[in-house]
């Protein structure tokens, strides 16, 4: 796995009692001009150890898992080509077919549940939580008790022993996801997992497979297998190609086996689309853009083809106690969300909050762990409203947002005018948010698209993180300020979110080697530089004793400030300006 | 002036009673696909009549300025080489000499004050400020009392009558800036011209000439002589030049020689940090960037190396005796501003603030227009109290910030972090915001810079209109919503900020002509795409009779959902969980 920058090392946070090592990236940084040393920076890394795509990750977890002897492995759901699609069928096999170890799933014995959070209401600190809270810093019993409330969840399916445990909760560092996936039109299996590695390594903290394309199975598994971070599907996708894109064939069996089949592969959380229910479809009919997410038009459809109520809520008991044997986390969808600004906090979205709320209840029952997803367009102010509302209805549960873009016109630049309600929305306590690129409405994000996508969203997090004086965040701030206004020009680069970008501008100024220690900047050239000034006026100033003599010196001004002050605007009449003369 | 869109072109609001022609652009619109036309939409346009860089623009504002029979020919400054700087006086002569016409310069006669806010404060309505209110869509008693109230600016020195009248102030449409002009490092004066005019094409309403190399009197000249909009400078930059770079040097009587120059040339508006005071340099010894703003670190410098206060200061009046006969506004820069989130809103800032607030009084006294420079590197959550306080000591005089950014660790994205902190400022009252470009801190911003900092920034105080509830600010946002929901994508790109971009990102994934009217996106592929779904819902079950219908086939499910609720979590004990069976 390439670093990111020469001053860039993987380094590890060590809890050495419990065998815990969590990979962090370490920044080596250069001394100060007056000879003082600058320590290294570390900072989270989502990279994870790296992989090669044929072969996979080792599965990390394996062993915390099967101590707890309470899953068993089994014989998985018979391989069925139609999960590859039906061109998948027509060849007989899927293209690209996962070579790598194919791990045996396991599930939860007879009655009981395996998740994170069922441990935590039992009181037992698990490994991934200890691994979490040395990750974020904390202590464990936050974890544990976040977690066994509600207001956190560690998404990890135990068949996805792959992943590094992370946490998605407001009192954590704000998260963010990156979308991959193919579609009809377009990409390879090959490309996908190459997005999932460039996402992770600047900075996904999850990555959902969003594929409606061929080879959807295979496609998942290579990117599961190859996945140090929790990744999401949205199952509604995949049964609707089994049903030939035809939504009103849709049936709760054919979605309960697909549900399972990504279960067996080791999904870690599903967006399932339960809250639209049927009676809420028309609040939706004369909205200026309907409805706009994709599971939730389809399950419309479907409820008004049948004129029956969701299947997916009917039966979100049985969903629950499918993910209560595989530790899967719901992440319940919001199919009525505002498509444009003009449609924001209306009464279809609002009422589908409702039952999202109620939902996340239920779900909490079988100890299952639950998100809630959120919009979308929202005008800037009528942001805040949504997470204030969804936090006081779900009682705490993760809010998990998609932007929301805070204005709709500027296609081609909606990363930019979704990150600036991201950061308003994740400063008021929104968990993770899903990231947008600068191809969102208008096509699928290529490579450099996924990299704005994910720095952009950074951003965006990083910025409420500091809005809400998360400790320890402004670390990196302060490191590369001082780096600065030092003029240590390449920690400059490598304190930033993308190094190689920044240094690429600076050279384009500036190409000379030496101009990189250069006390000056490209703004203003050699001899005209505010940071050179400034520091000037410190080494020559800065001391007590010249504070001191300034004071003194200003005694007198202060006085004659003060006459100024109080003759203000008095002193000339209009009548007796004079014009100043130009010599 | 090419279009930036076929869709694109030039029409006019007008006022036939006064002879008065506002240019808008207006964006024609394809029919809905029930047949239903669209009726075309008319934006705010900036980009003026378009110019020939050597011949200029027409004087469009003259007639209006010689009928009020207040100002006089005069005999300018001579001409100095020095003007044009060192290299000049060396070769004798600046390069690229100005061969357009050279207008005359006027100032006020003797004892008058020609400025928009002396006329508002006397209960006239200049023309000036009825071309505004057609402008904004207002009513001019409105535009007059706001100038009158100092609460806003309409900067046009009567010496860049080529202009076409502006407002600056938080009850109209919120304005951007752009930045351009040379460094001693790089770029020539048709590259700076070049620039202004693809910034006013994108969207800045004004621009400021921030030169500091070579030929600034002349660079200056070429792109005053072709502005539609007003420019901003920073003289204490060509005054450090007149000075050989030495801050020590400065005298008043160069800097008043240096802002005469350039009231003749037809500036509109100056920055003037005359708030940087001997006693407050102390306070920046111990930040973390100490003092950034190139013109505080000048004035800090000149201060402590003569222990003598800020002669911006002690001279303030006579600035305001001579901006009052050409009617130049101030901008009063916040040479203390703090250059990292660390030292935000930190004693410094705000004690420059205070004294601020004072000079905007006294400038008031003389009847000339002031707005007020703000930050810089602010941490989101702290961000509205810098707009609150400054309009509270200023009395509502116009809020011009750079940004501000919100984080310090993304060079390279320094258009993002700081549109983020942007829209926050700029929704709270912020009146002007100065754009940021991708290479922030790092290098001069080439075309592409300046396009990508224009747009990013009409996103910023698009946004902030939407989140102020401004009237008819919406529209575009909705227009571009229904051709988007209607599949009416060149309807799309031409309504969107960035035409070409946003097209040409379709067609990365989608090519074919035959696409663009396609009733699916790229993004799900032909026959899976929610727009559609929704679509047929609205056109199956859109009607009255059918929501009638679908109520009462729901009525029932209510009564279900209602139990559903009732037992919410009580039906399911975990003894009883059955494991679900995969087949």
């Amino acid at each position: 796995m390439q670093e990111q920058h020469p001053a860039h090392s993987l380094a590890f946070l060590e809890d050495a009692e419990h065998g815990l090592r969590v990979p962090v990236t370490e920044i080596a940084l250069d001394d100060s001009p007056n000879g003082q040393p600058n320590a290294p920076l570390r900072v989270y890394r989502t990279a994870g150890p790296g992989s090669d795509p044929v072969v996979g990750l080792p599965a990390y977890r394996a062993s915390w898992i099967a101590e707890r002897d309470d899953t068993e492995a089994y014989e998985g759901r018979e391989r069925n080509l139609l999960d590859d699609g039906r061109s998948a069928v027509r060849r007989g096999a899927a293209s690209a077919e996962w070579k790598g170890a194919k791990p045996v799933p396991r599930r939860a014995k007879d009655g009981r549940r395996v998740t994170q959070m069922h441990y935590a209401r039992q009181g037992v600190i698990t490994p991934e939580m200890r691994y979490v809270a040395l990750r974020e810093s904390c202590d464990v019993e936050l974890v544990r008790s976040e977690v066994a409330a509600g207001r956190a969840i560690i998404p990890n399916n135990i068949n996805h022993p792959e992943s590094e445990p992370m946490i998605i909760g407001k009192a954590f560092l704000v998260k963010i996801n990156a979308n991959i996936g193919n579609s009809a039109v377009t990409s390879s299996i090959a490309e996908e997992v190459d997005k999932l590695q460039w996402a992770t390594k600047w900075g996904a903290d999850t990555v959902m497979d969003l594929s409606t394309g061929d080879d959807i199975h295979t496609t998942r598994e290579w990117i599961i297998r190859n996945s140090p971070v929790p990744i999401g599907t949205v199952p509604i996708y995949q049964a609707l190609e089994k049903v030939n894109g035809d939504a009103s064939k849709l049936t709760w069996e054919i979605f309960r086996d697909t549900v399972i089949e990504q279960c067996e592969q080791g999904v870690d959380y599903m967006t399932i689309h339960a809250g639209v229910l049927l009676r809420y479809v028309p609040l939706t009919a004369n909205r200026v853009t309907g409805i706009v997410s994709r599971g939730g038009s389809i399950m419309a459809g479907w409820c008004l083809a049948h004129h029956e109520e969701n299947f997916l809520y009917t039966h979100f008991d049985e969903l629950c106690e499918i993910f209560a044997q595989y530790d899967v986390a719901f992440s319940l969808g919001d199919g009525l969300r505002p498509g444009s600004t003009a449609d924001a906090n209306d009464a279809a979205q609002f009422a589908e909050l409702d039952t999202l709320a109620e939902l996340t209840k239920r779900a909490w029952t079988y100890d299952v762990q639950v998100m809630v997803e959120g919009p979308g367009h929202i005008p800037f102010h009528l942001v805040r409203e949504n997470v204030e509302r969804q936090q006081e209805l779900c009682d705490g549960a993760p809010f998990y947002t998609l932007g929301p873009l805070v204005t709709d016109v500027a296609p081609g630049y909606d990363h930019i005018t979704s990150a600036i309600g991201a950061t308003e929305i994740a400063r008021y306590g929104t968990a993770m948010l899903c990231y947008v690129t600068p191809k969102e409405h208008l096509g699928l994000p290529n490579k450099d698209d996924v990299k704005t996508g994910v720095i952009t969203y950074k951003i965006a997090a990083h910025s409420a993180d500091l809005a809400k004086g998360h400790p320890g965040a402004h670390e990196r701030d302060d490191a590369l300020s001082k780096a600065r206004f030092e003029f240590r020009w390449k920690d400059q680069f490598s304190l930033s979110l993308d190094p190689a970008t920044a240094e690429a501008f600076h050279d384009e100024t500036l190409p000379a080697e030496p101009a990189k220690t250069a006390h000056f900047c490209s703004m203003c050239g050699p001899k005209f530089c505010s940071m050179r000034i400034s520091q000037d006026i410190r080494n020559e100033f800065g001391s007590k004793e010249a504070q001191e003599a300034i004071v003194e010196v200003t005694e007198g001004m202060k006085q004659k400030s003060a006459e100024f002050l109080a003759q203000g605007g008095k002193v000339y009449l209009p009548e007796t300006i004079s014009v100043g003369s130009p010599e």
